[in-house]
C-alpha cells in the first residue's frame, strides 16, 4: 500500500467497474481476436465499455467518443495503452475526469531503458498528486469471473474455480488448461506488471477479503516492501493458502526479473526465509503452481504425514514408497483391526498391508472390493491420507472396472483425509475429469508431484496450528534497557564496530560469553587475571584495529600468570610495531573456551524484509558447503529448532561416533536471544557470534562482533 | 542370458509367435473387455490362436483343443495362466510338444511366499533341463506392433512409436496417453515380472538389432547379473539411447521391490555408478522416463550447452533462464551478426539479446517475424538448441496468431539443434498435437522438464563422443607380475588382510607411499631410521592388530633418534600390556606425511556388479555429509576428474581462502591406479587408502588396507 494507506476497496473499482473506459484501442481492434473488446465480449461483461477514439463509431456493444472529457457519466476505470509518451497526458484527461483507478497496458518503462524508468516516475508523481491507484505499467489487468469483467486482450477463462491468481507476467493470466487436469484456472487475476502503485501485499489484503478466494495463486519476480509483504501474507495464509512461484530462483534469472519488470529482485535466501515465515507455499516451476494450487483447493490439510498406499499394480506401489519417502512422509501402519477386517479380500499368499496391493480382489469384484478397502483404510486411525494408483478403465467398454465414482463418493465422505490419486492408462483424461468433477480428490501427473503436494498439505497444516507468536525471554526482556544504554554510550562515543561493549551487550541478554575482564595496565592485568581461570588469552582493545590477528593484537593458550605478563608486554610491541597509528585503549583478558565444537550465530538486517537469522557450523566447512540454516527474525523456539536441525552438522551435534551430544538447550538459547537482540534494537545492523563453542555443558561464546 | 548363452533370437518367438497356445483361460475370458482374447482381437493378430481348454469352443478367431497334446501343428509360444500349482505340470506338456518359449502369467511365485519361491526354482530347472525358455512369472507378457501380437490381457497401444518398453511391472505396459503429449506408446514392449530366466540384458541385446526401436524405455526393479547387464548396455547405449527408472530408490522402496519381483534391489550407489557407466539416461519417476523417452525418440543430441531462448512472454523467459540455470545449461550469446539480422523486428528501447522478448514483433506480423528470429537464432554458431515458449494459439480464430507450423518445420530443418517448446492458454493440446505433428519437435509440461531433458540429452552426446577405454598406465603394468607374485606370497602364508605388502603393492603399481622401511630389531631400526627424514613414525606389524591405536601399536610424530628408540621400546611394551596375544613381527617406520588436505580413496568388489571406486574427503565429514564420489572400476583419466570435481571437497582442493590448488594429476592418478589393481586382481577384495595427503606438490599415501 502506499504511505497513505487507501481504503482497500479501491480494487473493486479495477475489478468490477460500473463504467470502463478503453483508450489507445486502434480501429484494427476491433473485432479482432486479440482485442479487449472480444474478450469482454465473450466474458458476458454487462457493465458500460465507453471506448475512446474518433475514429471508431459506437456500436451495440459499446460507446465511443473522441475524448474522455465527451463522456457523460463518471467512469470507474480507465485501461489505457496508448505509446509510452502519451500515457502522462491521458493520466491528466483521467485526473480531471475524476478516475481513480488506471491500468497502464504500455510497456517500455521502468522495464525497458532509462528514459522508460524517467516516465514512469513522473507518471506515478502525478497519480498520487492527483488521487489515481496505477495498476501496471506493463500489464494486461485483471480479470473477475464475479462481475465478468477483464482488461486482457488476451482470451482467458471465465470460471468461479475459487483461486486467486496474482502474477508479474501476463502469461499466468493465459491459464493452463490440460484436459487431463481441467479445470485450472482462477475466479479473479490480476497482472501487476511492473507493480509500480498497486503491489502484492495490497492484493493479498484484498483477495483475504473476497469470500469466492480459497486459495492465492501468485508469481512474484521481486517486492520492494518486503516487510509489509511478510506481515499481511503471514496474515491471509492462516486463513487462505498463498501458494507462490518465484521467479529469478537463479543469478542469471535475477538479472533478467531486473530488465523484465524493473523490480529488484532481493537475494533468494531472504525470500525464502520470508516464505517460511509467512506460510507461504512455494512451487518450483509453473507446472507445480499448478498443481499445488488445485490441490489446496481440492484438499483439506491432513492432520500428519502418515500414507497409506492402494494400488492396482505392485510396481505402481513400489514407486510410491519411493515417492513417499522422497517427500519425507511415511508410510503408515495399518491397523490389525484394517488387517483383519479385508483378510478374506486377498488371497492367503499375498500379505496384507501398506501398501495394499488391490489387483486380485478388483480383478474379482471391483464394486464390491474396492470401495470396502479404501473405506477401510481411511477409517484406520494410523492412515492421515491415502495415494491411489489405479488403471483409467473409464471408457463405456470397462464398467465393471470403473473405479472413478467409488474414489469421488469416499473421497468426499472423508474430507480430512486426501486421497491422491495416479493413473496410468488408455482414458487418462476421460478418468481424470470423472474423479476431479466435485471437487473433493485429485489425478496427479506423477507420484512425486501426489507425495509432495501431500507434504506441502501437512506442512501447512503445521503452519496454521503453529502459534506466531516468538518466545518470550524474561532476561532478555530484563536486558533491554541496560543495551539501549550501551548504545547509546557507543553511539555518542561514535562508535560503529562494538568489541568489549558487544560482550556486554550479550551478557546483558543473559548470554553466556566466555569469562573475560579488561585491564589498561599490567598490573590491572594481573589483578584481573586473578580471578580468571587460566589458560588465558589476550586481545588489544581498540577501535583502530578490525582484524587483530594481522596485527598481532591477540595472544592465546597463556598458562599462568608469568606467561601472561610477557604475553602482555609482547601484544602491546607488536601493535606498536605492526599497526603504529592504532591507538590501545586497553587489553581484553579471557578464558580459552572448553573444548567443544564451533558454531557460528548471526544476524543482520536486510533493507527489504529486516532483521534476519542465520546458525551454521563454524570453520571452512560453513561457507564452503553453504552449511547453515537462514530465517527472519524473531524466530520461535520451534523455528530455532528447526534451524539447528536443518544444519548437515546437526549430525554431530548430536554426537557422532560415539561422542556426547552438545547441550542443544543452550544453542536454542543461544539463537533466540541474538534473534530478540537485533528486533529490540534497530540500531545494531549486525551480530556476529563466532565462534560459540557448545559441548555437552552448555554453549560458550569466545568472541563477537557487533556493527551499528 | 543363461549359461549356456542361447541363441538371441529365441525372443523372436515371444514377440512373433506363428502359433500361440492359451492356457488357463476360463470361459469368463471370452469376450471380456480385460482378456487376451480380447487385446489379441484388437491388436489385429494374424498368426493362429489355439486356445487349450475343454470348455472352450473353437470360434472364427481361435482354435480349441482340450489339450495341448490335441494341437496339430507346432506351437510356437505358449501363456500359460494356470494357477500357480498347476504351472509345473503345463511345461510338462509343453516340453512334450517341442514348445521352447513359455510365459508364465500367474502371480505368487518369488512375489509372493516361501511356497512360491520354491514352485519358481522348481520351474526354472525343469525349463533349463528341457531347453525351455521362460519370461516370468508374473507378467503380462510382450507387445509388438510389428507383428500385431500381444500377450497382455490387459489393452495396450498398437502403434510404431520407435520406443522398445522393458518393464518389471506390467504398468507400463498399459502406456499413457495424455492428449498434450500424445502418442507417448512404444512399438515393442516386455514385462519381465519375477524375470526369473529371461532378463534385461538378453531383452536390450534383443532390441538393438530390431531397426523399428530406436530409444530403449527401461523400468527396472533390480539386477542379478550386474556386470552382464552393464556390459550390455553400454554396448547397445552407443547406438540407442536406454532411458531408465530405477525403482526402490529409497530404503522402504529397496525393501517392498524384494516382495513384488522377488528381485534383490542393490545398493542404489552401486545402480547409479552402473547407469553411469553404460551411458543410461535416468529418470526420477515415471512421468520423466515417459517424457526423456518421448524427447530421445524425437531429437538427436546437441554439440552443446548453450541455450536461445525465445519467448512471446517476458515472465516466461525469466522462468527458463531459471530451468536453465537450473540444470547447469548455459545462456547462449548471441553473435552480433544475428543481432543486427534481427534489429529491425524490435522497438528501439527493447535490447535485441537472449533471451528474446518476441511479442512485439509476432503482434506486428507473426507469420514472418517468428520464422525469421527463430531461424537466425538456429543459425547462430554460439546456439546449441533453442527453447521456445509460445501462448497455445491454434484455434481456428487465431490463425495470425498460430507459430505451429513455423516450429514444426523450422526444427525439422535443423535436426542437430534441438527445438524445445513450452506453452500456457487456452489449446495447450491442439498445439501439441500440431508441433509434434511431424516428431521434430516436442511441447513439454514444464520449462524445468525441458531444460532437464536437454541437459540429458547433451549429456547423452558427450557419453557417445567419449572414448570408453580406460586410460593405460605403464607403471601399473609393469608393476602387475609384481603384484600377483605379492598376492601369491601373502595367500600361500594364509594373510587375508595386508599391511606392508599393501604398501609394496601400491608402490608396485607406481604409487606414491610416504617413505617407510621395516625394522625387527632397534638396532635395525636406527639403520633404517638413517634413510628417512624426521619426523616419522612408528606402526607394529602384526597380523593379530587391525586396530593399532587401540593396541598402542603406533608413535607418531618422533623427531630425532633418541625419540625414536624410547617410542620403539615404549611401543613394544604398550603392546605387550594391551594385546598380550598379538604376535610382533616388526615394526614400520615412516616419514611422516608433509601437510596437505586428506582425501580417501577406496574400491570394494561388488557380488553383482563388480570392482567399484570412491574418493571422499577425509575426516568426520566424509562419512557424516556424504562427501564422496562413486564409480564402477575401471574408471578413465575423464571420469577420475569427474569424482573429484562431484566433491564439495573439491572447492577446498582448488585452494579456497588464498591457499594453494592441490597438484590434482596427483589424486587422478592415485585414482586410476587403484582402479586398475583392484580391476587387474580379483583376488582383492577391498583396498583403502586413507588418508592420502595432498598438498601443492603432489600426493602422498600415508596409511592403507588391503583386503583379499
Amino acid at each position: 500500500m502506499t504511505e497513505s494507506d487507501p481504503d482497500p476497496r479501491i480494487l473493486d473499482l479495477f475489478f468490477s467497474p460500473r463504467r470502463v473506459a478503453l483508450i489507445g484501442l486502434s480501429r484494427a481492434a476491433v473485432g479482432a481476436p486479440v482485442s479487449i473488446l472480444t474478450t469482454l465480449k465473450e466474458f458476458g461483461y454487462q457493465g458500460r465499455i465507453t471506448v475512446i477514439n474518433p475514429n471508431i463509431a459506437p456500436s451495440e456493444e459499446y460507446e465511443a467518443y473522441a475524448s474522455l472529457d465527451e463522456v457523460p457519466e463518471a467512469v470507474d476505470l480507465a485501461v489505457i495503452s496508448v505509446p509510452r509518451e502519451g500515457v502522462l497526458d491521458v493520466l491528466k484527461d483521467c485526473a480531471r475526469n475524476a478516475i481513480r483507478a488506471v491500468i497502464v497496458v504500455t510497456q517500455g518503462f521502468a522495464d525497458a531503458d532509462d528514459t522508460g524508468k524517467k516516465l514512469q516516475e513522473d507518471m506515478l508523481a502525478f497519480a498520487r498528486e492527483n488521487g489515481i491507484r496505477i495498476l501496471g505499467p506493463n500489464t494486461i489487468g485483471v480479470a473477475n469471473a464475479f462481475s465478468s469483467f477483464t482488461s486482457s486482450f488476451i482470451e482467458t477463462h471465465n470460471e468461479t474455480f475459487p483461486v486467486g491468481l496474482v502474477s508479474q507476467s501476463g502469461l499466468f493470466m493465459m491459464g493452463h488448461n490440460i484436459v487431463n487436469n481441467e479445470p485450472a484456472g482462477f475466479c479473479m487475476a490480476v497482472d501487476l506488471g511492473n507493480a509500480s502503485d498497486i503491489g502484492l501485499d495490497e492484493v493479498l489484503a484484498y483477495y483475504e477479503g473476497v469470500d469466492g478466494v480459497r486459495v492465492i495463486q501468485c508469481h512474484l519476480e521481486g517486492i520492494e516492501r518486503g516487510a509489509a509483504f511478510v506481515e499481511t501474507a503471514a496474515r491471509v495464509s492462516r486463513t487462505k493458502p498463498i501458494v507462490l512461484l518465484k521467479a529469478g530462483r537463479t543469478e542469471a534469472g535475477q538479472a533478467a526479473v531486473a530488465s523484465h519488470s524493473g523490480a529488484v529482485a532481493g537475494e533468494n535466501e531472504v525470500y525464502r526465509a520470508a516464505f517460511r515465515k509467512a506460510g507461504i507455499v512455494t512451487a518450483d516451476n509453473a507446472e507445480q503452481l499448478r498443481v499445488l494450487s488445485k490441490a489446496f483447493a481440492t484438499y483439506a490439510a491432513p492432520k500428519g504425514r502418515r500414507v497409506a498406499v492402494m494400488s492396482f499394480s505392485g510396481g505402481g506401489a513400489i514407486l510410491a514408497i519411493d515417492a513417499i519417502e522422497a517427500a519425507a512422509l511415511t508410510l503408515a501402519s495399518l491397523s490389525e483391526a484394517t488387517k483383519a477386517e479385508l483378510r478374506d479380500l486377498f488371497p492367503s499368499w499375498i500379505a496384507v498391508d501398506n501398501p495394499l496391493d488391490v489387483w486380485i480382489p478388483i480383478a474379482r469384484d471391483l464394486h464390491s472390493a474396492f470401495p470396502r478397502i479404501l473405506e477401510a483404510t481411511l477409517r484406520d486411525e494410523g492412515v492421515d491420507a491415502v495415494i491411489c494408483i489405479y488403471c483409467s478403465y473409464t471408457l463405456p467398454k470397462y464398467e465393471a472396472y470403473d473405479s472413478s465414482v467409488h474414489i469421488r463418493d469416499i473421497a468426499r465422505a472423508y474430507p480430512g483425509k486426501p486421497v491422491l490419486c495416479w493413473t496410468y492408462g488408455m482414458d487418462i483424461a476421460g478418468f481424470t475429469r470423472k474423479v476431479e468433477q466435485d471437487g473433493a480428490a485429485m489425478v496427479f501427473p506423477s507420484l512425486d508431484d501426489a507425495a509432495g503436494t501431500l507434504a506441502k498439505l501437512a506442512a501447512y497444516g503445521e503452519f496454521r496450528e503453529r502459534s506466531s507468536a516468538p518466545a518470550a525471554i524474561p532476561e532478555a526482556n530484563l536486558g533491554a534497557s541496560t543495551v539501549a544504554s550501551i548504545l547509546g554510550r557507543a553511539r555518542n562515543g561514535g562508535a560503529s564496530y562494538l568489541f568489549t561493549e558487544g560482550l556486554e551487550i550479550l551478557e546483558a541478554y543473559g548470554m553466556n560469553v566466555a569469562a573475560w575482564s579488561v585491564a589498561s595496565s599490567e598490573l590491572e592485568l594481573i589483578s584481573e587475571a586473578a580471578g580468571l581461570t587460566y589458560p588465558l588469552c589476550l586481545k588489544a582493545v581498540s577501535q583502530d584495529i578490525v582484524h587483530k590477528s594481522d596485527s598481532g593484537g591477540i595472544a592465546l593458550g597463556i598458562i599462568d600468570q608469568e606467561e601472561l605478563v610477557l604475553a602482555y608486554r609482547r601484544l602491546l610491541a607488536e601493535v606498536r610495531e605492526r599497526a603504529p597509528q592504532a591507538r590501545v585503549s586497553a587489553v581484553l583478558v579471557q578464558e580459552m573456551a572448553p573444548k567443544g565444537k564451533e558454531l557460528m550465530i548471526g544476524a543482520k538486517r536486510d533493507p527489504s524484509f529486516g532483521p534476519c537469522l542465520i546458525v551454521g557450523a563454524g570453520g571452512i566447512y560453513t561457507e564452503i558447503l553453504g552449511d547453515y540454516a537462514f530465517r527472519l527474525a524473531p524466530v520461535t523456539e520451534a523455528e530455532a529448532r528447526d534451524m539447528i536441525a536443518e544444519l548437515a552438522f546437526s549430525k554431530i551435534l548430536a554426537g557422532a561416533r560415539g561422542e556426547p551430544a552438545c547441550h542443544q538447550r543452550s544453542i536454542v538459547e543461544a539463537l533466540l536471544k541474538v534473534s530478540q537482540l537485533i528486533c529490540d534494537h534497530p540500531e545494531i545492523r549486525e551480530i556476529d557470534l563466532n565462534p560459540l563453542i557448545a559441548n555437552e555443558c552448555g554453549a560458550v561464546i569466545v568472541d563477537s562482533r557487533i556493527i551499528l
